[in-house]
């Protein structure tokens, strides 16, 4: 029942999300190989779960998610700026992404790096014209303040550079830590954030979404290490062991895969526990947490 | 006697603004090889220029330049950051960048496309955060989006992706205006534009502050081209003749030598006539513009 729920949910508002984006772009006055590489990467076949997460909140607080889907637009541009960046020779040097050739193997390494400068320059341009009915402008502005933070040295950027850093050596639990709530977990904490903003939340309620992101944000990537090491090549879309064989720190290599097991059931007690405290109408977003902790790709 | 009010009005300036840039990189809580990789391209020893034009647009409508710092920060971090990904092997594959190595030869490319990936982040933080007595709500969101506009696919990344697109073929003049009008010359036009959106200027103003920084940019594109072709390698701080090295295509190339110093006139002559057309006190605009027509490098 509640799965349909979820289902039918995000069916629909990741339809109405493709045709943003999609318009997005196409708007653009610019040349069209820049376009068609935006596109490219957007279209990618993502399980969209940073705007699923921003609309399941607006829906937590009784607002029509339509109201985000600007800024659900603008998060996934940044995400996916990020992993066309990620993906570059000079960084992860991967060939493929969800099964399909990676941007700069299609673009070449130039426009790719110029499609992902765009996306994330377009990023706040899409918030700042959200149109005044939907948000005020001083609302406009925590959310680009948040998305900057979110996205910069402060955030994804900084935990790419640390993860960078930490290759190739034994990472302690604090690093690992540090490196995915930075490098993962404050994009999808702002997504739940944004959803607060537009929804006018109160202190309280901002304060348990933000754990409730933090928390699932660590559940995420434990299931993604754990997936890495017991996955489905297929359906996930990439080989299986690449942590392994890239030497990076995991959650089942310093836990042991009993104890990760353990470790994502703690992170998802928790987050369930921060989401019940909001005193929201929930259960999408409790949907979404068992399916980060159960997904398996 | 005016070249001396530029000179110590642009010290002055210039100063506030170093201390301005370092602040805002030492403040941010991030691994310290970013914010090194950062400061080191900041502190590039470039001319300021688009900072400059914005203080002197404030100048010119009777308002304290000081309240133009965090928007001077944001365009010099665009600009900073669109010089680091350009220089990257994949792009222009400079090793020297004013007489220093590039940030890539120093940090390594990942950091340093992660290091642009943060300053064009962090510009639109810088914005979304002066302080209210500065700027109103309103004012920083067009900010925001005249910043975006003027960097992204529709401005600079554009004018990029039309720069490559155009190498090893002759182009029209029309082309090469395209590039130019969008790979240096629309961030250009943001830094006078910004200036008269804080100082709230009215219609007309704006409309004749536009056309002059068109025209400017134009300038200092050709001059850029003469540059190439009569500067002095160690004053200009790269080597003379690349662009014909590079089979890119120039002013001189199109128009001869002396073709491209008529059009320099040209595009100097209707620059001033718009600034004068402001009602504006334009001194050191008009010293500015002056500059731009006579530099050496």
């Amino acid at each position: 029942m509640e799965t349909q729920a979820l289902d039918s949910f995000a069916k629909k508002y990741k339809q109405l999300l493709d045709v943003e984006l999609r318009n997005l772009i196409e708007e653009l006055n610019a040349p069209a190989i820049i376009k068609e590489s935006m596109i490219y990467s957007l279209e990618g076949g993502g399980k969209r779960i940073r705007p699923l997460l921003l609309f399941a909140t607006l829906n937590a607080f009784g607002i029509d998610p339509r109201n985000g889907l600007q800024v659900a637009a603008a998060i996934e541009m940044i995400h996916t700026y990020s992993l066309i960046h990620d993906d570059l020779p000079s960084m992860d040097n991967d060939d493929f992404r969800r099964g399909k050739p990676t941007n700069h193997k299609v673009f070449g390494d130039a426009i790719a790096t110029l499609a992902g400068d765009a996306l994330l320059t377009y990023s706040f341009e899409v918030i700042g014209r959200i149109p005044t009915e939907t948000a005020s402008s001083d609302t406009k502005l925590s959310l680009i303040v948040e998305m900057a933070q979110a996205a910069g040295a402060e955030g994804m950027v900084g935990g790419q550079v640390a993860d960078m850093e930490g290759e190739n050596k034994t990472l302690t639990l604090e690093e690992l830590e540090y490196i995915h709530i930075h490098k993962t977990g404050k994009l999808l904490r702002f997504s739940v954030i944004a959803g607060a903003i537009l929804a006018g939340a109160h202190k309280t309620q901002l304060e348990n979404l933000s754990l409730f992101a933090h928390h699932l944000g660590l559940a995420f990537q434990i299931q993604d290490d754990i997936l890495d090491l017991t996955g489905n090549q297929q359906i996930l879309g990439k080989p299986v062991g690449s942590d392994t064989a890239n030497h990076k720190s995991t959650y089942p290599q310093l836990l042991s895969l009993e104890g990760a097991k353990a470790a994502l059931q703690q992170q998802i007690h928790q987050a369930k526990d921060k989401l019940i405290k909001t005193g929201l109408e929930i259960h999408l977003l409790l949907e979404l947490t068992d399916l980060v902790a159960t997904r398996n790709h």
